[in-house]
């Protein structure tokens, strides 16, 4: 327990909707877009099996693992595995989706960056036979 | 030790120059600007009684303190002490400095947002007296 609590950084937040994410995920939002930071920044912590819809970005997201591992695939490519330290730097407007692994959970912080008032387009959910696929590959 | 591990989410990396930091402070940069990110991204990690100078950014910056504890001035005010989880956003052309406590290291993820080709101006070092006040304080 004590080396469990050594690792939270940021509290697990809210759950986010079920509109827009599968299984049990939770945001913490750590700053607003303001004058100077054109991004909304926020930790957000994924349960095992738990994943955001397929989405894109209009200017793109930086990601940084902070905890557990997961997957983060781009449409039409081979899943990659991410873990703690791992830093993904999200194209704009390409669809992909992120995640924990079927097994383990998966907290990370976003810097998710406008275009105008947007900052994401939501899309389909992946489904539990896109998911399977990519963990049973592993 | 398997619990000190644990916390560890990036390399240390990189002594930084004593011409802007006092004491031992290493860099580890985790994302350059680019199309879509004005910012630099990079984990920076203080060892007990580590400092920046005196500095200010053009476009301000944001901290996200991942372990352990330190403190933040911005001129003519308090030290406010910092610690794993704290977030701070700091505001553009405000004279401040940042680093471990005397008997604490602190490590931090920098968000450095840039205007036009710079982001940090560095003034001058943060006295033995001014941080001795700081940490006496306490």
């Amino acid at each position: 327990m004590i080396e469990d609590n050594h690792s939270f950084i940021f509290p697990k937040g809210e759950k986010l909707s079920s509109n827009w994410f599968t299984g049990d995920a939770f945001l913490t939002p750590l700053l607003a877009r303001d004058r100077n930071n054109d991004f909304a920044l926020g930790s957000v912590t994924f349960e095992p099996g738990a994943r955001t819809n397929w989405h894109t970005h209009p200017r793109g997201q930086v990601l940084m693992v902070i905890e557990g591992k997961g997957w983060y695939q781009e449409k039409g490519k081979a899943a990659q595995a991410i873990k703690k330290g791992d830093v993904v730097n999200i194209p704009e407007n390409l669809e992909h989706w992120h995640g924990a692994s079927a097994s383990d959970k998966m907290v990370h912080v976003a810097i998710t960056n406008y275009k105008g008032e947007e900052n994401v387009v939501w899309l389909q959910p992946v489904t539990e036979g896109e998911y399977e696929k990519v963990n049973n590959n592993q």
